[in-house]
């Protein structure tokens, strides 16, 4: 049962059933690629189900580039800390938050949109930009195709929007590889927290939801070790928020994003 | 056809076909909310999406407080900017960008977790919360729920903190009024830009995608008037986002997040 894989926990029962929720419960990322194409007709779904998605007072500040070409997902690729899938994938998507819209708005009605320098609106961009793209990840899992996101977009943001050719105003917010899972990967429905962890009612109360950490950490061990991984989630944790050196040059993200003219401030 | 209502385009057509894109298609936000709850299965279901949504480095950077309780549920709505179906709405989920829950990890530990002093991991914590949140609301239309997200819950952020009882480290970062929607409510599914407007293939092209700008603005005046409101695309764009007089006191999010713990620098 697919909740039970959600959580590592065999004792986890859903009272609710349908085909969606057992699509979105099952999902997992995928970053081994088969060798079929995802078609034009495939792409035009995505970006459909994608506008689909909320939207704060119907801005719609975000844009997605499509990338095919396979030497622009190579160069896309060691950009993004070289994670060969990028390259692999069929179809490289880079969803931009993307304030240049609005701002290009402004300038053809000579006016100005002083809101668009303040981070509520580059949280704005980002947060939708983030709604759009997970419609898009059900819509590819419902014609068949995996996903993975790829934060590592972010740590060349500037030689990113080159490559692009981004606008102002513009950045790139994460990537998706999309393609046709490779049944050969060794992969799995990765166990999340518990969902007493997560889920507070009417109040936060962090010493309930943490007493449940101990028991996902033993969880996400006996998880990763089954694919030779070390640790459990405390320790992965904490690892990888060390510090700037953990953040493969997304420390620097304040200011690049002020120089793409998303001054946050 | 979905499609067409999607883009408010009597000639989209879309060449792939299934129940989920359907749904997502279809989706709307609803605001008027029927006399029966979200029951406890419901909601289960409906965190179990969010949490099968991707996250970066499997941080689960986030938490949901659930609100039924009619007081709190009005004071949130006040918080939020008067909007009466957040007190109307059975269930009101407030969904929490939370490096709370690593920071006291790492104070278990012994050890510090710097990089959530940045804004990438702020940027993180939004968006693995945007990913969650979507994942919910296309679980909650499955379950013939409706609902709609509630940006204004970032009106007055510190208060909406100290209603919830949050940690240090957390911050309110969009509610979600979730129900069974009134067949009354005056609404449809709102027309998105012309997909060539947000969709580029291999590099970004500002002029071509801006050109299907003013089509989309004749057909957003259309559907406005349907309902008695005013303005095209454009005109509503440049109004919100004219500056800080536009944000319900929003602009100064990036001070307030420093003050509740996620520095952002």
């Amino acid at each position: 049962m697919s909740i039970t894989a959600r959580y590592g926990d065999p004792t986890s029962t859903l009272g609710v059933a349908n085909d969606i929720l057992t699509l979105q419960l099952a999902r997992r990322s995928v970053r081994r690629f088969g060798p079929r194409d995802v078609t034009d007709d495939e792409l035009t779904a995505l970006v459909a189900a994608a506008q689909s998605a909320p939207t704060s007072s119907n801005l719609q500040p975000w844009s997605v580039v499509a990338v095919r070409d396979p030497d622009r997902k190579k160069r896309l690729s060691a950009l993004a800390g070289g994670q060969a899938f990028v390259a692999e994938a069929p179809l490289f998507l880079v969803w931009i938050a993307d304030l240049g819209r609005a701002r290009r708005l402004a300038a053809r009605a000579g006016t100005d949109v002083h809101a668009a320098d303040y981070l509520e609106t580059t949280v704005i961009g980002f947060v939708d930009t983030a709604l759009a793209a997970q419609n898009a990840v059900i819509a590819a899992e419902s014609l068949g195709l995996g996903s993975v996101f790829v934060g590592g977009i972010r740590n060349q943001p500037e030689q990113v929007a080159a490559e692009l050719g981004l606008p102002p105003h513009a950045v790139a917010a994460f990537g998706l590889a999309v393609g046709e899972p490779d049944p050969a990967e060794q992969a799995d429905v990765k166990p999340r927290l518990p969902q007493a962890a997560v889920l507070h009612h009417e109040t936060y109360d962090a010493e309930a939801a943490d007493r449940h950490i101990a028991a996902y950490d033993e969880r996400l061990s006996a998880y990763n070790s089954r694919f030779g991984l070390p640790g459990g989630w405390t320790e992965r944790v904490l690892t990888r928020l060390r510090g700037p050196e953990s953040m493969a040059g997304r420390h620097l993200l304040r200011d690049t994003l002020e120089r793409l003219g998303l001054p946050s401030r």
